[in-house]
Protein backbone atom coordinates (compact mmCIF):
# COMPACT_ATOMS: atom_id res chain seq x y z
CA UNK A 1 0.00 0.00 0.00
CA UNK A 2 1.16 3.68 -1.32
CA UNK A 3 2.16 5.99 1.41
CA UNK A 4 0.36 9.76 0.10
CA UNK A 5 0.79 13.08 1.18
CA UNK A 6 -2.12 15.39 2.60
CA UNK A 7 -1.74 18.69 3.62
CA UNK A 8 0.98 17.89 5.60
CA UNK A 9 0.74 14.50 6.97
CA UNK A 10 2.16 11.40 5.27
CA UNK A 11 -0.50 8.70 4.93
CA UNK A 12 -1.81 5.42 3.76
CA UNK A 13 -3.45 5.37 0.67
CA UNK A 14 -6.69 4.47 2.10
CA UNK A 15 -6.78 6.95 4.71
CA UNK A 16 -6.24 9.63 2.24
CA UNK A 17 -9.44 11.77 2.37
CA UNK A 18 -10.36 15.72 1.50
CA UNK A 19 -13.64 17.03 2.81
CA UNK A 20 -16.60 17.03 0.43
CA UNK A 21 -16.18 20.85 0.74
CA UNK A 22 -13.05 21.16 -1.63
CA UNK A 23 -13.39 23.36 -3.89
CA UNK A 24 -11.76 20.32 -6.39
CA UNK A 25 -14.45 18.42 -5.95
CA UNK A 26 -17.14 21.04 -5.62
CA UNK A 27 -15.72 22.88 -8.50
CA UNK A 28 -12.57 21.64 -10.14
CA UNK A 29 -11.28 24.68 -8.99
CA UNK A 30 -7.73 22.89 -8.67
CA UNK A 31 -4.44 22.42 -10.98
CA UNK A 32 -2.13 19.51 -10.98
CA UNK A 33 1.51 18.62 -12.02
CA UNK A 34 3.08 15.08 -13.03
CA UNK A 35 6.47 14.49 -12.87
CA UNK A 36 8.49 11.27 -13.40
CA UNK A 37 10.85 9.50 -12.00
CA UNK A 38 13.68 7.70 -13.34
CA UNK A 39 16.30 5.79 -11.43
CA UNK A 40 14.51 7.30 -8.41
CA UNK A 41 15.36 10.41 -9.18
CA UNK A 42 13.03 13.54 -10.63
CA UNK A 43 13.16 14.52 -14.16
CA UNK A 44 12.51 18.32 -14.91
CA UNK A 45 10.93 19.13 -11.20
CA UNK A 46 11.72 22.97 -11.44
CA UNK A 47 9.73 23.19 -15.02
CA UNK A 48 6.76 21.80 -13.02
CA UNK A 49 7.43 23.69 -10.04
CA UNK A 50 7.28 26.61 -12.44
CA UNK A 51 4.18 25.82 -14.24
CA UNK A 52 2.57 25.17 -10.94
CA UNK A 53 3.38 28.40 -9.89
CA UNK A 54 2.02 30.02 -13.25
CA UNK A 55 -0.81 27.93 -13.16
CA UNK A 56 -1.79 29.07 -9.34
CA UNK A 57 -1.18 32.74 -10.57
CA UNK A 58 -3.38 32.60 -13.28
CA UNK A 59 -6.85 31.63 -11.10
CA UNK A 60 -5.67 33.63 -8.55
CA UNK A 61 -5.22 30.75 -6.00
CA UNK A 62 -3.30 31.10 -2.90
CA UNK A 63 0.57 29.89 -2.63
CA UNK A 64 0.16 27.08 -0.11
CA UNK A 65 2.98 27.54 2.59
CA UNK A 66 4.35 24.03 1.83
CA UNK A 67 5.69 25.40 -2.04
CA UNK A 68 8.90 26.14 -1.39
CA UNK A 69 9.20 22.75 0.05
CA UNK A 70 7.68 20.31 -3.02
CA UNK A 71 10.86 19.12 -3.68
CA UNK A 72 11.54 17.33 -0.33
CA UNK A 73 8.12 16.07 -0.46
CA UNK A 74 8.47 14.73 -3.70
CA UNK A 75 11.89 13.26 -2.64
CA UNK A 76 9.67 11.88 0.96
CA UNK A 77 7.42 9.87 -1.12
CA UNK A 78 10.20 8.91 -3.64
CA UNK A 79 12.05 7.49 -0.71
CA UNK A 80 8.99 5.79 1.26
CA UNK A 81 7.57 4.19 -1.70
CA UNK A 82 10.85 2.81 -3.16
CA UNK A 83 9.82 4.33 -6.50
CA UNK A 84 12.49 3.48 -9.28
CA UNK A 85 10.65 4.52 -11.99
CA UNK A 86 7.04 5.91 -12.32
CA UNK A 87 5.23 9.37 -11.72
CA UNK A 88 4.31 11.25 -8.97
CA UNK A 89 0.99 13.26 -9.04
CA UNK A 90 0.66 16.84 -7.13
CA UNK A 91 -2.60 18.31 -6.60
CA UNK A 92 -3.68 21.88 -5.12
CA UNK A 93 -6.98 22.96 -5.43
CA UNK A 94 -8.43 26.32 -3.21
CA UNK A 95 -9.58 23.98 -0.45
CA UNK A 96 -12.42 23.29 1.56
CA UNK A 97 -14.55 26.21 2.70
CA UNK A 98 -17.61 25.94 5.59
CA UNK A 99 -20.13 25.79 2.53
CA UNK A 100 -20.24 26.15 -1.15
CA UNK A 101 -19.72 29.26 -2.76
CA UNK A 102 -18.99 30.27 -6.49
CA UNK A 103 -17.27 33.16 -4.87
CA UNK A 104 -13.73 32.22 -4.08
CA UNK A 105 -13.26 31.72 -0.14
CA UNK A 106 -11.35 33.98 1.50
CA UNK A 107 -7.77 32.94 1.34
CA UNK A 108 -7.01 34.01 5.29
CA UNK A 109 -9.53 31.10 6.43
CA UNK A 110 -9.72 28.94 3.70
CA UNK A 111 -6.26 27.18 3.13
CA UNK A 112 -5.59 25.44 -0.34
CA UNK A 113 -5.63 21.59 0.21
CA UNK A 114 -2.38 20.08 -1.21
CA UNK A 115 -2.25 16.14 -2.29
CA UNK A 116 0.44 13.93 -4.16
CA UNK A 117 1.06 10.69 -4.25
CA UNK A 118 3.26 7.88 -6.59
CA UNK A 119 2.82 5.83 -9.09
CA UNK A 120 4.65 3.01 -9.66
CA UNK A 121 5.65 2.23 -13.31
CA UNK A 122 8.88 -0.12 -13.50
CA UNK A 123 8.30 0.09 -17.82
CA UNK A 124 8.41 3.74 -18.17
CA UNK A 125 11.41 4.48 -20.30
CA UNK A 126 11.35 1.08 -22.02
CA UNK A 127 7.93 0.93 -22.75
CA UNK A 128 6.94 -1.82 -25.21
CA UNK A 129 4.29 0.99 -26.67
CA UNK A 130 7.18 3.23 -27.37
CA UNK A 131 9.10 0.18 -29.26
CA UNK A 132 6.02 -0.57 -32.17
CA UNK A 133 4.06 3.22 -31.40
CA UNK A 134 0.63 3.88 -30.94
CA UNK A 135 -2.47 5.27 -33.04
CA UNK A 136 -4.90 7.72 -32.95
CA UNK A 137 -8.37 8.76 -33.87
CA UNK A 138 -8.76 12.37 -33.99
CA UNK A 139 -12.31 14.26 -32.46
CA UNK A 140 -13.44 17.62 -31.87
CA UNK A 141 -12.25 19.04 -28.77
CA UNK A 142 -14.85 20.33 -26.88
CA UNK A 143 -12.86 21.52 -23.56
CA UNK A 144 -12.75 24.95 -21.99
CA UNK A 145 -10.91 27.60 -23.79
CA UNK A 146 -7.94 28.28 -20.85
CA UNK A 147 -5.93 25.09 -22.19
CA UNK A 148 -2.54 26.72 -20.95
CA UNK A 149 -3.66 26.44 -17.04
CA UNK A 150 -2.92 22.68 -16.03
CA UNK A 151 -6.55 22.57 -14.13
CA UNK A 152 -8.48 19.14 -13.07
CA UNK A 153 -10.98 19.87 -15.53
CA UNK A 154 -10.23 16.20 -17.41
CA UNK A 155 -13.56 15.05 -18.32
CA UNK A 156 -13.53 15.61 -21.78
CA UNK A 157 -9.81 14.84 -22.26
CA UNK A 158 -11.21 11.29 -20.23
CA UNK A 159 -13.90 10.88 -22.92
CA UNK A 160 -11.42 11.12 -25.33
CA UNK A 161 -9.43 8.15 -23.77
CA UNK A 162 -12.94 6.38 -24.04
CA UNK A 163 -13.72 7.61 -27.67
CA UNK A 164 -10.33 5.97 -28.24
CA UNK A 165 -10.75 2.88 -26.56
CA UNK A 166 -14.10 2.03 -28.38
CA UNK A 167 -12.39 2.99 -31.79
CA UNK A 168 -9.55 0.13 -30.96
CA UNK A 169 -6.94 2.74 -30.53
CA UNK A 170 -4.55 4.24 -28.14
CA UNK A 171 -5.23 7.91 -27.62
CA UNK A 172 -7.22 10.90 -29.57
CA UNK A 173 -5.65 14.09 -31.35
CA UNK A 174 -8.45 16.59 -30.63
CA UNK A 175 -9.03 19.02 -33.70
CA UNK A 176 -10.25 22.55 -33.40
CA UNK A 177 -11.16 25.05 -36.45
CA UNK A 178 -9.48 22.57 -38.75
CA UNK A 179 -6.22 22.57 -36.96
CA UNK A 180 -4.85 19.74 -34.52
CA UNK A 181 -4.88 21.37 -30.78
CA UNK A 182 -2.94 18.02 -28.87
CA UNK A 183 -3.72 14.63 -27.56
CA UNK A 184 -6.00 14.20 -24.56
CA UNK A 185 -2.77 14.04 -22.24
CA UNK A 186 -0.19 15.23 -24.40
CA UNK A 187 1.25 17.65 -27.57
CA UNK A 188 1.17 16.34 -30.39
CA UNK A 189 3.95 16.22 -33.32
CA UNK A 190 4.58 15.90 -36.61
CA UNK A 191 7.82 15.02 -38.87
CA UNK A 192 8.14 16.08 -42.45
CA UNK A 193 11.27 16.21 -44.45
CA UNK A 194 13.33 16.12 -41.43
CA UNK A 195 11.24 19.22 -39.91
CA UNK A 196 9.68 19.06 -36.67
CA UNK A 197 6.26 20.45 -37.16
CA UNK A 198 4.12 21.16 -33.64
CA UNK A 199 1.44 23.64 -32.64
CA UNK A 200 2.87 27.10 -31.65
CA UNK A 201 1.90 27.86 -27.89
CA UNK A 202 -1.17 29.86 -26.63
CA UNK A 203 -4.39 29.59 -24.16
CA UNK A 204 -5.28 26.50 -27.10
CA UNK A 205 -2.42 23.77 -25.62
CA UNK A 206 -1.03 23.25 -22.80
CA UNK A 207 2.64 24.56 -22.59
CA UNK A 208 4.22 21.55 -21.99
CA UNK A 209 7.35 20.80 -19.81
CA UNK A 210 8.59 18.00 -22.14
CA UNK A 211 7.64 19.89 -25.20
CA UNK A 212 9.86 22.65 -24.50
CA UNK A 213 13.04 20.72 -23.18
CA UNK A 214 12.35 18.05 -26.31
CA UNK A 215 12.15 21.25 -28.57
CA UNK A 216 15.58 22.70 -27.14
CA UNK A 217 16.77 18.63 -27.87
CA UNK A 218 15.82 18.70 -31.48
CA UNK A 219 17.27 22.93 -31.99
CA UNK A 220 20.73 21.78 -30.21
CA UNK A 221 20.98 18.30 -32.71
CA UNK A 222 20.64 20.77 -35.00
CA UNK A 223 16.85 19.81 -36.18
CA UNK A 224 14.52 22.37 -38.09
CA UNK A 225 11.49 22.99 -35.65
CA UNK A 226 8.27 24.95 -36.88
CA UNK A 227 5.59 25.84 -34.30
CA UNK A 228 2.50 26.50 -35.95
CA UNK A 229 -0.97 24.91 -36.86
CA UNK A 230 -1.12 21.73 -38.48
CA UNK A 231 -4.20 19.48 -39.81
CA UNK A 232 -5.01 15.80 -39.48
CA UNK A 233 -4.92 15.91 -43.42
CA UNK A 234 -1.70 16.85 -43.34
CA UNK A 235 -0.53 14.62 -40.16
CA UNK A 236 -1.47 11.50 -42.57
CA UNK A 237 0.86 12.67 -45.24
CA UNK A 238 3.89 13.34 -42.66
CA UNK A 239 6.94 10.98 -42.77
CA UNK A 240 6.54 10.27 -38.81
CA UNK A 241 4.18 11.48 -35.91
CA UNK A 242 4.72 11.51 -31.74
CA UNK A 243 3.64 12.72 -29.20
CA UNK A 244 5.32 13.86 -25.61
CA UNK A 245 4.40 14.08 -22.36
CA UNK A 246 5.81 14.21 -18.70
CA UNK A 247 4.88 10.24 -18.56
CA UNK A 248 5.37 8.92 -22.03
CA UNK A 249 8.61 11.27 -22.88
CA UNK A 250 8.71 10.89 -26.96
CA UNK A 251 5.80 8.54 -27.81
CA UNK A 252 5.54 7.62 -31.69
CA UNK A 253 2.35 7.81 -33.24
CA UNK A 254 1.99 5.47 -36.19
CA UNK A 255 -1.74 5.28 -37.12
CA UNK A 256 -4.30 8.78 -37.52
CA UNK A 257 -7.95 7.90 -38.21
CA UNK A 258 -6.74 4.46 -39.72
CA UNK A 259 -4.30 6.17 -41.88
CA UNK A 260 -0.59 4.59 -41.53
CA UNK A 261 1.90 7.52 -41.09
CA UNK A 262 4.81 6.81 -43.44
CA UNK A 263 5.58 3.11 -43.14
CA UNK A 264 3.59 2.60 -40.07
CA UNK A 265 6.32 1.96 -37.63
CA UNK A 266 8.28 4.52 -34.98
CA UNK A 267 10.63 6.71 -37.88
CA UNK A 268 14.62 8.02 -37.16
CA UNK A 269 13.52 11.58 -36.01
CA UNK A 270 11.17 9.89 -33.14
CA UNK A 271 13.69 7.36 -32.48
CA UNK A 272 16.13 9.46 -31.76
CA UNK A 273 14.96 12.33 -30.43
CA UNK A 274 13.05 9.71 -27.33
CA UNK A 275 16.84 8.58 -27.04
CA UNK A 276 18.11 12.20 -26.55
CA UNK A 277 15.43 13.09 -24.21
CA UNK A 278 15.81 9.98 -21.70
CA UNK A 279 19.81 10.89 -22.00
CA UNK A 280 19.44 14.39 -21.52
CA UNK A 281 16.84 14.30 -18.94
CA UNK A 282 18.35 11.14 -16.88
CA UNK A 283 21.70 13.77 -16.84
CA UNK A 284 19.70 16.38 -15.33
CA UNK A 285 17.42 14.44 -13.10
CA UNK A 286 17.49 15.60 -9.27
CA UNK B 1 -23.41 21.76 12.81
CA UNK B 2 -25.28 19.95 9.65
CA UNK B 3 -25.90 16.45 8.90
CA UNK B 4 -24.76 15.38 5.35
CA UNK B 5 -25.34 12.51 3.41
CA UNK B 6 -22.24 10.28 1.81
CA UNK B 7 -22.22 7.08 0.26
CA UNK B 8 -25.33 5.87 2.15
CA UNK B 9 -24.17 7.34 6.08
CA UNK B 10 -25.52 10.41 7.68
CA UNK B 11 -22.75 12.11 8.85
CA UNK B 12 -21.37 15.21 10.68
CA UNK B 13 -20.63 18.05 7.73
CA UNK B 14 -16.84 18.12 9.30
CA UNK B 15 -16.34 14.14 8.91
CA UNK B 16 -17.75 13.72 5.42
CA UNK B 17 -15.03 12.73 3.05
CA UNK B 18 -13.94 11.50 0.16
CA UNK B 19 -10.94 9.70 -1.09
CA UNK B 20 -8.08 11.75 -3.02
CA UNK B 21 -8.76 9.20 -5.73
CA UNK B 22 -12.46 10.11 -6.41
CA UNK B 23 -12.56 11.15 -9.77
CA UNK B 24 -14.64 14.25 -8.78
CA UNK B 25 -12.00 15.46 -7.09
CA UNK B 26 -9.13 14.45 -9.97
CA UNK B 27 -10.78 15.09 -13.11
CA UNK B 28 -13.96 16.88 -12.61
CA UNK B 29 -16.00 13.44 -13.55
CA UNK B 30 -19.14 14.28 -11.78
CA UNK B 31 -22.66 15.75 -11.87
CA UNK B 32 -24.99 17.76 -9.87
CA UNK B 33 -28.14 19.19 -8.96
CA UNK B 34 -29.45 21.49 -6.47
CA UNK B 35 -32.69 21.35 -5.43
CA UNK B 36 -34.83 24.19 -3.59
CA UNK B 37 -36.58 23.72 -0.41
CA UNK B 38 -39.44 25.84 0.37
CA UNK B 39 -42.10 25.12 3.24
CA UNK B 40 -40.07 22.51 4.24
CA UNK B 41 -40.81 20.98 0.91
CA UNK B 42 -39.14 20.13 -2.07
CA UNK B 43 -39.69 22.41 -5.31
CA UNK B 44 -39.69 20.56 -8.68
CA UNK B 45 -38.02 17.17 -7.43
CA UNK B 46 -39.05 14.89 -10.30
CA UNK B 47 -37.61 17.55 -12.51
CA UNK B 48 -34.06 17.47 -11.45
CA UNK B 49 -34.18 13.52 -11.00
CA UNK B 50 -35.11 13.37 -14.36
CA UNK B 51 -31.85 15.84 -15.57
CA UNK B 52 -29.41 14.27 -12.98
CA UNK B 53 -30.27 10.65 -14.95
CA UNK B 54 -30.08 12.30 -18.31
CA UNK B 55 -26.52 13.79 -16.97
CA UNK B 56 -25.33 10.43 -15.91
CA UNK B 57 -26.48 8.36 -19.27
CA UNK B 58 -24.46 11.59 -21.17
CA UNK B 59 -21.10 10.41 -19.52
CA UNK B 60 -21.93 6.51 -19.47
CA UNK B 61 -21.76 7.09 -15.85
CA UNK B 62 -23.29 4.28 -13.64
CA UNK B 63 -26.18 4.51 -11.88
CA UNK B 64 -26.03 4.76 -8.08
CA UNK B 65 -28.02 2.04 -5.88
CA UNK B 66 -29.26 5.01 -4.20
CA UNK B 67 -30.69 6.31 -7.35
CA UNK B 68 -34.66 4.94 -7.07
CA UNK B 69 -34.02 6.46 -2.98
CA UNK B 70 -33.21 10.02 -3.73
CA UNK B 71 -36.37 11.41 -2.56
CA UNK B 72 -36.23 9.67 0.64
CA UNK B 73 -32.69 10.38 1.01
CA UNK B 74 -33.55 14.35 0.49
CA UNK B 75 -36.37 14.39 2.93
CA UNK B 76 -34.26 12.72 5.18
CA UNK B 77 -31.82 15.86 4.76
CA UNK B 78 -34.60 18.42 5.05
CA UNK B 79 -35.89 16.48 8.56
CA UNK B 80 -32.14 16.27 10.17
CA UNK B 81 -31.17 19.41 9.74
CA UNK B 82 -34.63 21.39 9.70
CA UNK B 83 -34.91 23.37 6.71
CA UNK B 84 -38.03 25.31 6.00
CA UNK B 85 -36.37 27.37 3.00
CA UNK B 86 -32.95 26.66 1.34
CA UNK B 87 -31.10 24.31 -1.16
CA UNK B 88 -30.24 20.72 -1.26
CA UNK B 89 -26.63 19.60 -3.27
CA UNK B 90 -26.81 16.57 -4.47
CA UNK B 91 -23.31 15.34 -6.90
CA UNK B 92 -22.38 12.17 -8.42
CA UNK B 93 -19.21 10.83 -9.34
CA UNK B 94 -17.42 7.76 -10.87
CA UNK B 95 -16.22 6.99 -7.78
CA UNK B 96 -12.91 6.32 -6.46
CA UNK B 97 -10.72 3.62 -8.18
CA UNK B 98 -7.51 2.01 -6.87
CA UNK B 99 -5.34 4.61 -9.36
CA UNK B 100 -5.53 7.67 -11.26
CA UNK B 101 -6.28 7.01 -14.52
CA UNK B 102 -7.55 8.64 -17.83
CA UNK B 103 -9.79 5.71 -18.50
CA UNK B 104 -13.10 5.39 -16.92
CA UNK B 105 -13.27 2.77 -13.79
CA UNK B 106 -14.46 -0.54 -14.53
CA UNK B 107 -18.25 0.17 -12.84
CA UNK B 108 -18.38 -3.49 -11.56
CA UNK B 109 -15.48 -2.56 -8.98
CA UNK B 110 -16.00 1.04 -8.73
CA UNK B 111 -18.76 2.31 -7.50
CA UNK B 112 -19.99 6.03 -7.99
CA UNK B 113 -19.42 8.11 -4.89
CA UNK B 114 -22.94 9.90 -4.19
CA UNK B 115 -22.78 13.15 -1.59
CA UNK B 116 -25.70 15.78 -0.33
CA UNK B 117 -25.57 18.42 1.72
CA UNK B 118 -27.68 21.17 3.02
CA UNK B 119 -28.18 24.78 2.76
CA UNK B 120 -30.06 26.66 4.96
CA UNK B 121 -31.31 30.02 3.27
CA UNK B 122 -34.32 31.89 5.52
CA UNK B 123 -34.43 34.41 2.61
CA UNK B 124 -34.40 32.56 -0.12
CA UNK B 125 -38.37 33.00 -1.34
CA UNK B 126 -38.42 36.70 0.19
CA UNK B 127 -35.08 37.51 -1.21
CA UNK B 128 -34.00 41.10 -1.02
CA UNK B 129 -32.34 41.27 -4.23
CA UNK B 130 -35.89 40.21 -6.20
CA UNK B 131 -37.21 43.62 -4.74
CA UNK B 132 -34.76 46.02 -6.30
CA UNK B 133 -33.25 43.63 -9.10
CA UNK B 134 -29.61 42.80 -9.61
CA UNK B 135 -26.99 43.91 -11.82
CA UNK B 136 -24.81 41.86 -14.22
CA UNK B 137 -21.67 42.64 -16.47
CA UNK B 138 -20.94 40.77 -20.26
CA UNK B 139 -18.13 38.25 -20.00
CA UNK B 140 -16.83 35.74 -22.70
CA UNK B 141 -18.07 32.25 -22.97
CA UNK B 142 -15.03 29.99 -22.10
CA UNK B 143 -16.56 26.72 -20.77
CA UNK B 144 -16.27 23.62 -22.02
CA UNK B 145 -19.04 22.47 -25.48
CA UNK B 146 -21.19 20.42 -23.54
CA UNK B 147 -23.40 22.43 -20.98
CA UNK B 148 -26.30 21.04 -21.10
CA UNK B 149 -24.44 18.05 -18.67
CA UNK B 150 -24.70 19.38 -15.51
CA UNK B 151 -21.16 18.80 -14.36
CA UNK B 152 -19.19 19.75 -11.53
CA UNK B 153 -16.57 21.49 -14.65
CA UNK B 154 -17.29 24.84 -12.40
CA UNK B 155 -14.48 26.54 -12.82
CA UNK B 156 -15.07 28.91 -15.33
CA UNK B 157 -18.44 30.16 -13.82
CA UNK B 158 -16.54 30.30 -10.49
CA UNK B 159 -13.98 33.10 -12.02
CA UNK B 160 -17.05 34.72 -14.12
CA UNK B 161 -18.85 35.09 -10.31
CA UNK B 162 -15.26 36.89 -9.29
CA UNK B 163 -14.75 38.96 -12.34
CA UNK B 164 -18.67 40.30 -11.54
CA UNK B 165 -17.42 40.97 -7.79
CA UNK B 166 -14.59 42.50 -9.12
CA UNK B 167 -16.83 44.79 -11.27
CA UNK B 168 -18.76 45.91 -8.06
CA UNK B 169 -22.02 43.77 -9.72
CA UNK B 170 -23.66 40.48 -8.85
CA UNK B 171 -23.37 37.98 -11.99
CA UNK B 172 -21.86 37.58 -15.61
CA UNK B 173 -23.65 36.96 -18.66
CA UNK B 174 -21.53 34.81 -20.86
CA UNK B 175 -21.50 35.59 -24.36
CA UNK B 176 -20.40 33.07 -27.41
CA UNK B 177 -20.44 34.02 -30.96
CA UNK B 178 -22.21 37.27 -30.21
CA UNK B 179 -24.77 35.82 -28.63
CA UNK B 180 -26.34 35.37 -25.11
CA UNK B 181 -26.04 32.02 -23.85
CA UNK B 182 -26.50 32.22 -19.98
CA UNK B 183 -25.52 33.18 -16.43
CA UNK B 184 -22.73 31.90 -14.20
CA UNK B 185 -25.45 29.73 -12.50
CA UNK B 186 -28.12 30.53 -14.28
CA UNK B 187 -30.59 30.83 -17.69
CA UNK B 188 -30.89 34.32 -19.04
CA UNK B 189 -33.97 36.32 -20.12
CA UNK B 190 -34.91 39.29 -22.11
CA UNK B 191 -38.74 41.11 -22.09
CA UNK B 192 -39.31 42.86 -25.08
CA UNK B 193 -42.91 44.44 -25.72
CA UNK B 194 -44.50 41.70 -23.92
CA UNK B 195 -42.02 38.97 -25.20
CA UNK B 196 -40.26 36.73 -22.93
CA UNK B 197 -37.35 36.26 -25.11
CA UNK B 198 -34.32 33.10 -24.18
CA UNK B 199 -31.83 31.35 -25.39
CA UNK B 200 -33.47 28.06 -27.27
CA UNK B 201 -32.17 24.93 -25.94
CA UNK B 202 -29.29 23.07 -27.15
CA UNK B 203 -25.73 21.89 -25.57
CA UNK B 204 -24.67 25.42 -25.51
CA UNK B 205 -26.58 25.95 -22.10
CA UNK B 206 -27.96 24.36 -19.05
CA UNK B 207 -31.50 23.23 -19.69
CA UNK B 208 -32.72 24.97 -16.56
CA UNK B 209 -35.37 22.73 -14.83
CA UNK B 210 -36.70 25.90 -13.43
CA UNK B 211 -36.48 27.41 -17.23
CA UNK B 212 -38.74 25.01 -18.18
CA UNK B 213 -41.94 25.76 -15.30
CA UNK B 214 -40.91 29.32 -15.66
CA UNK B 215 -41.56 28.94 -19.85
CA UNK B 216 -44.88 27.02 -19.01
CA UNK B 217 -46.73 29.33 -16.40
CA UNK B 218 -45.76 32.28 -18.92
CA UNK B 219 -47.41 30.47 -21.62
CA UNK B 220 -50.18 29.39 -19.59
CA UNK B 221 -50.89 32.89 -18.60
CA UNK B 222 -50.84 33.81 -22.38
CA UNK B 223 -47.67 35.70 -22.22
CA UNK B 224 -45.94 35.27 -25.61
CA UNK B 225 -42.09 33.18 -25.26
CA UNK B 226 -39.73 33.57 -28.08
CA UNK B 227 -37.00 30.80 -27.89
CA UNK B 228 -33.68 32.48 -29.79
CA UNK B 229 -30.38 34.02 -29.29
CA UNK B 230 -29.88 37.78 -28.59
CA UNK B 231 -27.44 40.23 -27.86
CA UNK B 232 -25.82 42.10 -25.08
CA UNK B 233 -26.83 45.17 -27.48
CA UNK B 234 -30.45 43.70 -27.23
CA UNK B 235 -30.90 43.49 -23.98
CA UNK B 236 -29.83 46.58 -23.04
CA UNK B 237 -32.70 47.89 -25.23
CA UNK B 238 -35.07 45.53 -23.66
CA UNK B 239 -37.79 46.46 -21.46
CA UNK B 240 -37.16 43.90 -18.20
CA UNK B 241 -34.29 41.40 -18.19
CA UNK B 242 -34.50 38.47 -15.56
CA UNK B 243 -32.21 35.33 -14.68
CA UNK B 244 -33.96 31.99 -13.55
CA UNK B 245 -32.51 29.18 -11.53
CA UNK B 246 -33.16 26.89 -8.61
CA UNK B 247 -32.07 29.15 -6.06
CA UNK B 248 -33.11 32.04 -7.31
CA UNK B 249 -36.38 31.24 -9.00
CA UNK B 250 -37.02 34.47 -11.19
CA UNK B 251 -34.51 36.84 -10.09
CA UNK B 252 -34.99 40.32 -12.20
CA UNK B 253 -31.79 42.05 -14.00
CA UNK B 254 -31.45 46.37 -14.08
CA UNK B 255 -28.30 47.32 -15.33
CA UNK B 256 -26.33 44.89 -18.05
CA UNK B 257 -22.61 46.30 -18.63
CA UNK B 258 -23.58 49.99 -16.42
CA UNK B 259 -26.34 50.02 -19.11
CA UNK B 260 -30.03 50.44 -17.02
CA UNK B 261 -32.47 47.80 -18.08
CA UNK B 262 -35.85 49.62 -18.87
CA UNK B 263 -36.82 52.16 -15.70
CA UNK B 264 -33.60 50.21 -13.80
CA UNK B 265 -36.31 48.80 -11.58
CA UNK B 266 -38.06 45.10 -11.64
CA UNK B 267 -40.50 45.71 -14.39
CA UNK B 268 -44.02 43.93 -14.40
CA UNK B 269 -43.31 41.07 -16.45
CA UNK B 270 -40.26 39.36 -13.94
CA UNK B 271 -42.07 40.67 -11.08
CA UNK B 272 -45.48 38.71 -11.97
CA UNK B 273 -43.75 35.61 -13.05
CA UNK B 274 -42.06 35.10 -9.74
CA UNK B 275 -45.23 35.72 -8.14
CA UNK B 276 -46.53 32.51 -10.39
CA UNK B 277 -43.52 30.73 -10.18
CA UNK B 278 -43.25 30.76 -6.49
CA UNK B 279 -47.00 30.23 -6.00
CA UNK B 280 -47.65 27.05 -8.63
CA UNK B 281 -43.96 25.78 -6.98
CA UNK B 282 -45.40 25.57 -3.41
CA UNK B 283 -48.55 24.13 -4.54
CA UNK B 284 -46.48 21.29 -6.01
CA UNK B 285 -43.73 20.98 -3.74
CA UNK B 286 -43.26 17.51 -2.11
Amino acid sequence: MRTVYVNGEYLLENEAKVSIFDRGFLMADGVYEVTSVLDGKLIDFAGHAKRLERSLNALDMPHPAVLPDLLGVHRELVRLNAVEEGMIYLQITRGAPDDRDFVFPDPETTMPTVVLFTQNKPDLANSPAAKKGIKVISIKDQRWARRDIKTVQLLFPSMGKMMAKAAGVDDAWMVEDGAVTEGTSNNAYIVKDNTIITRHLGSEILHGITRAAVLRFAKEAQMKVEERCFTIAEAQAADEAFITSASTFVMPVVEIDGEAIGVGEPGAVVTRLREIYLEESRKAAV
